[in-house]
């Protein structure tokens, strides 16, 4: 069985599909249009598991809730600092500054999306 | 940029892990012990983007909070009638039973992981 994507719901498609793929250069790969939204399908280069990003066309006037149980989408990156630079001229802030994780070797920070939704940034 | 990995949060952490090890096939790659929780990932067989669930051991007495900004986790099955003994074999049950989607293109379901997170399932 394959793990084919995760499916987010956005208030505002536009902004949310300038930050994944302007932000985190995904390629939009497929759109499904349906009777009460529209659904985009999003992918990084190796084009494995996808991103949906659901555009209802009635969405609730103060966005959309988030829980708990959902936790958050990682993106790897090579250099921190260049992403850091990225975010910066994107007009975004780190939620959580990047700072090096022992225990998982890796440098890591969080942002989030336009949905509130955590992203997790991380630099092996 | 690479999409690593989705994290989710998980109440039981051996229910969970039997639900996305046995039900849908994923491997133990990676475990991460912290302070506060242990991190496991789970690949599928093409292991690009990997699900972690994070057990705390701390959990909130009445589970994870489902928000609606999260919408679910998508895997693919070669076969739906297939897929369905195995659930049915699993304990578990469709919470939506399956449907041939004509704008998809795909016959697809949907049922829920232990912690009340949407998984939907899609036959191409």
């Amino acid at each position: 069985m394959k793990f084919l994507h995760v499916m987010i719901r956005v208030k505002d498609v536009d902004k949310s599909m300038d930050f994944y793929t302007k932000l985190f250069d995904m390629n939009l790969v497929r759109t499904i249009t349906l009777d009460d939204c529209v659904l985009y399908f999003l992918s990084d280069q190796d084009g494995q598991t996808q991103i949906e990003l659901t555009a209802n066309f009635e969405t609730p006037e103060d966005g959309y809730k988030n829980g708990d149980a959902f936790g958050h989408l990682a993106f790897g990156v090579n250099s921190m600092d260049e992403f850091g630079e990225k975010l910066k001229s994107f007009g975004c802030e780190y939620t959580c500054e990047p700072f090096y994780m022992e225990e998982a070797g890796s440098t890591i920070a969080f942002i989030k999306d336009p949905d509130g939704n955590e992203i997790e940034i991380i630099q092996d």
